[in-house]
């Protein structure tokens, strides 16, 4: 690719060729799909839809990464085409682990919109679907059980794609294993993230602030941040230093994310993130807000509506008066703080290293995260 | 390896290294896994002494099928270490299915012991056990969705395990692209064969004799035989020739294989397979017996006892004669000798191709087929 572009490649306009890249793979697999009947046709076709649906936050952070490391006229630029493949094989691991944590959460709705066991079901029977929407189906329904092995099995074949573009890449032999050992420990973090998740729902894990920040640290900043960034810094050909900062990096960077989700889930704009603004509170969610509170004098205020799912409206937004009032919210507001700092000291440190274009993608990644609205 | 040692390996006796290397790779997983917690480190016990608990059929199959194409003098034997480790990843492959299909199917045993969803409900809580064994819990049960998750997530992890091994395997380019189309053909078909199954058993797709053929090649047939059969072919050096009459040949012997076990479930002996003798009567299970049943004047007798749970011995009893009697048994016998008989035409037709140990190897298996008890 020519530098000229590659270097004017920002975090915001290299969707284009990653939607591409994307819809290659899916058209590949969708199309071989056909010869296993009408109904695998279909979930293909449905994962297909629904993938091309999403925001491509992942892929987008490892290439706009990739291009900033390669920005330097020094720096060779040789593995880009396998940068894009890898960035769009991440948004396939991204959605086979929404595929398994909508089964396991029992979700019909993602974005906004129909998720795939949604869209099954619906195939199926649409009274089905509109029952379910009014009163949640019992488990044991025959229609939810088959949405919901559909949803099983696109995850695996999902993963397992994503595993079969990070395994063919033509690399040299310890760049594909650099890559292979960072998919490894992505996957273990996230499942065990993911484990973590429902343990603290179910009460199996005591809810402190500990548990609630590893969780959110595997569940999502380790796939979402450290894996595409530090994905770009081995493609980049980086050193192992230099590779193993921007991973610590993307750490901080996606915690700050994930953080910055928890607050915006309370206290952000509806009608600007979409979602349900009290979702969470009503799903009785364990998040850095409540373990906070959960210390706080507030608490015995708080415990009775949390979790409820019939909780009005007007009791919700009492709730998050609480939160604030109990410091919940600054105090998270204070650790996104902290992540943000300790990623400009680690900016700092290695300074030199850093080609000028990179240091200006993460304050500009850092500014997103700060200003983040939905 | 000594190639002396390596001639005398046969399909009984090479469990030893296999179990040996799954233990290795288990075992390094386990131990990362205290990292995460209590939970996640439990959960990797558990999936240890699940699958040090098989028969190592596909492995063994592998391993065998490896040695005795390399038994000729002329032979080059250099990947047999590569061979071990990929034939140790496929019994992964094939634990990362049965923990999908025991979440599916709602199972809480696998050949007589608690499985793996079993045995984490026993952890959590053993009078929740009990009660699951006396009546089957809802699957809105606390409980059982806990255990579920973790089978889940424990099957992501195989899944990802297993392609980490294959994709890792130092080997030349066009050895290691090969290993990963047989085991991406492979993903997609055995997961194209639950769907079918799952669609058969709740009438989505007709029961007819094809779609339950179509589905047993599918679930069991490609990623019980084709599978390590044609890796040892692809490992062996072997010419893309010969490693395509050798998946053939795996295919032919995956159907017999999985025939014989739908004869067995029915009128076998259960003293010697451990399993109920009717649990597929029981639970109406789409066979070949029964889709041959169907279409017999017989059937009318059949159907009103087909998939009725609480089925008596003497009920079933009369089940089995009636399905003999109609002629399915004998009619699945003859399945059975035709892709025996098929197998035999692609041998004798590629024979000079084949080492004679190879072809020994083939007859012991379709008579360790043929004969099988358990």
């Amino acid at each position: 690719m020519d530098k000229a572009v590659s270097q004017s490649t920002s975090l915001l306009n290299c969707s284009t060729e990653i939607q591409a890249e994307l819809r290659t793979l899916m058209t590949a697999r969708t199309a071989q799909a056909t010869a296993y009947g009408l109904h695998f046709s279909n979930l293909w076709k449905h994962a297909s839809d629904c993938i091309a649906d999403g925001k491509l936050l992942r892929p987008r952070l490892l290439l706009a990464t990739y291009d900033a490391l390669t920005s330097d006229p020094g720096k060779p630029d040789v593995f880009r085409d396998s940068a894009v493949r890898v960035a769009a094989s991440v948004e396939m691991l991204h959605y086979s682990f929404l595929l398994h944590d909508d089964v396991i959460d029992r979700d019909l709705f993602r974005r906004g919109r129909l998720n795939l066991i949604g869209q099954i079901l619906n195939d199926l029977d649409p009274a089905k679907l509109q029952a379910a929407l009014n009163a949640p189906l019992t488990l044991d329904s025959n229609e939810l059980h088959w949405a919901h092995t559909n949803a099983i099995l696109m995850g695996d074949l999902m993963l397992s794609a994503t595993h079969q573009v990070f395994a063919r890449e033509d690399l040299p032999t310890d760049v594909r294993l650099r890559l292979l050992d960072l998919l490894d420990h992505t996957v273990t973090e996230s499942v065990a993230g993911e484990q973590l998740d429902v343990g603290l729902s179910k009460g199996l894990v005591s809810s402190d602030l500990n548990a609630v920040l590893g969780m959110s640290r595997l569940k999502t900043a380790t796939y979402t941040f450290e894996l595409p960034l530090k994905a770009a810094a081995i493609l980049a050909g980086t050193s192992s230093r230099v590779q193993d900062t921007i991973g610590e990096i993307g750490k901080h960077l996606g915690l700050a994310f994930q953080l910055q989700d928890d607050l915006l889930s309370t206290f952000g704009d509806a009608n600007e993130h979409g979602k349900d603004p009290f979702s969470d509170l009503r799903e009785g969610k364990e998040t850095t807000l409540i373990a906070y509170a959960r210390m706080s004098s507030d608490w015995p205020s708080i415990e009775p509506h949390f979790g409820r799912h019939d909780l009005s409206d007007e009791d919700c937004l009492h709730v998050r008066n609480l939160l604030a009032e109990c410091g919940a919210e600054q105090f998270v507001r204070s650790l996104i703080e902290e992540q943000i700092r300790a990623c400009f000291d680690l900016i700092s440190s290695t300074e030199r290293h850093f080609p000028s274009q990179l240091r200006q993608l993460f304050g500009q990644l850092v500014d997103s995260i700060v200003e983040r609205r939905s």
